[in-house]
C-alpha cells in the first residue's frame, strides 16, 4: 500500500527538519495514528517529491526528517489553462476545480463574463480543494488559481499561442479534440450558463480566440469545463 | 427564451389531451405560473419532441393539448455504453450520471466488482437525476440505466463489437482517443477506487474487452466515467 502522501509548501532544501502544518499533523496523529519512525511522501506542490520519516509528535505539531533524495518531477506539457465563469452554484464550481486538478490541468481563471452570476469567492477553500486533488490524484504540481478575473481583461492579458474559446452561438467552430496534442501553451474559456454574449465572443476572437466545439450536446459550464480538461490533457 | 421543457412517459399519440405528472403540474403552476394557452415543449425520453399548449389546471394536476406534429429524434450514434463501478460516496456517481446524460451516453450499468463498496441503489433517485439532466441538456433520449449488475456477468452478457476496459494496472494499453468516432456499438467498463482486480481484468481480456489508458493521471471513478464519457461522445 502506498504512503500517506501529503502536502507542505516549505520543501525547500533536502535533508533536516520540517514541521507539518496543523491539520497534516492531525491527520497523521489521530487518524493515521503513526509513529516515530513511520514514513510519509511529501510535496511542495512545486514538482518536489520526497520521502520524510516521523520524528516528533506534540498534540499540536508533527516534525519529520527530510530525505536527502528530492525529486524534482517537470509539470505536465503543455501547459493547459482554463478560464471559466464563476457559478452561482459553488459547488458545481468546486466539483470542476477538483476535476481540473485530477487531469492535471496546470492553471485555472475564475472568469467573470457578464452573464456571471456573482458569488462570493473564497480562495482559501479553492486551494483546499486543489491540494485535496492533487494529493488523491498522486501529482505533485498544484494548478495555479487565480483571483477572479474580469473576461474583457483576461482576454487582452492573455499571451498563448493556442487560445480558445467554446460558446454556444451559431457559426463556424472546430472541434476541440482536434487541438489535443499541439505542443505549446493552450488556454481556453468557458461562459457561464448563460454562454458569453456577442460581444463577449467578438472580442475574444478580435485577439485571435479561435471558436470551438465541445460536441452536439448542451453542456452545463462545469461540464464543458471537464471536457474541455480530458480532451486537451487526455485527448 | 426557450420554452419550457418536461418529460413524460405518454407521449404515445399525436394529438390528443394528455395529464402530466405531479411534479410537472406543480411546476407548472405554482413555479412558472403558466396560464391556459400558454405552450410547453415535450418529451417521451424516446426520441419523441413536441409542443403541447396547457388547458386545464387544478391543484393536483395539468392537462394539455399534444400538437399534431411530434418530432421522431434518432438516438446519438455509435451507441455508447458506460459501466461504472457503484460508489460508496453517492453524490460521486449522482454527479457522473448527470454528465453522462449531459454528454449523450446510451447506457449506463452500475457494477458491482470485487472492490465495490457495497452502498444501497435507489433506482427511483438515478432516474430523477437522469431526467433531469436529460431536459437540463435539451436532449430527447433518457440514458437507459441498468439495476447493479455483478461484473463478471455483465462482462459474458455484452455482446457489443467495441468492448474497452479502463484499467490502472500496468501493461500495454490503447489510448481511448483512439477508439473515438469508430461506428459501431461501444462499451467500456471503469473498476472501482480499487481499481479491477488481476482476476477481474484477465476475464474482461478473455472476452475481448481491450485495455485502454485515460490519460497519464490518477483518476477518481467518477472521473475516469466522464472523461470516458467525453471521449467517446465528443472525442
Amino acid at each position: 500500500m502506498a504512503l500517506p502522501f501529503f502536502y507542505t509548501e516549505k520543501l525547500s532544501q533536502t535533508g533536516g527538519r520540517l514541521a507539518l502544518d496543523g491539520a497534516t499533523s492531525r491527520h497523521i496523529s489521530q487518524v493515521l495514528r503513526m509513529k516515530k519512525g513511520d514514513s510519509i511522501i511529501l510535496t511542495d506542490g512545486k514538482g518536489k517529491r520526497c520521502r520524510a520519516v516521523l520524528q516528533e509528535q506534540t498534540k499540536k505539531e508533527c516534525v519529520v526528517d527530510i530525505d536527502r533524495e528530492v525529486l524534482d518531477i517537470p509539470p505536465l506539457k503543455p501547459r493547459l489553462t482554463i478560464a471559466i465563469s464563476l457559478l452561482k452554484n459553488a459547488s458545481r464550481f468546486e466539483w470542476f476545480l477538483e476535476k481540473a486538478a485530477e487531469t492535471g490541468i496546470n492553471a485555472i481563471v475564475p472568469l467573470i463574463c457578464e452573464r456571471t452570476e456573482r458569488v462570493h469567492f473564497r480562495m482559501e477553500r479553492m486551494q483546499h480543494i486543489l491540494v485535496s486533488a492533487m494529493l488523491q490524484s498522486q501529482q505533485c504540481w498544484l494548478p495555479e488559481i487565480a483571483m477572479p478575473t474580469p473576461f474583457n481583461e483576461w482576454v487582452v492579458q492573455t499571451g498563448v499561442p493556442h487560445r480558445y474559446i467554446a460558446h454556444c452561438i451559431q457559426g463556424e467552430k472546430m472541434k476541440l479534440s482536434r487541438a489535443a496534442g499541439s505542443p505549446g501553451e493552450t488556454a481556453i474559456c468557458i461562459g457561464p450558463e448563460g454562454d458569453f454574449s456577442v460581444t463577449e465572443t467578438e472580442w475574444a476572437l478580435q485577439h485571435r480566440f479561435v471558436p470551438v466545439s465541445l460536441g452536439d450536446t448542451r453542456l452545463r459550464t462545469e461540464t464543458a469545463g471537464v471536457a474541455a480538461a480530458v480532451l486537451l490533457r487526455i485527448g
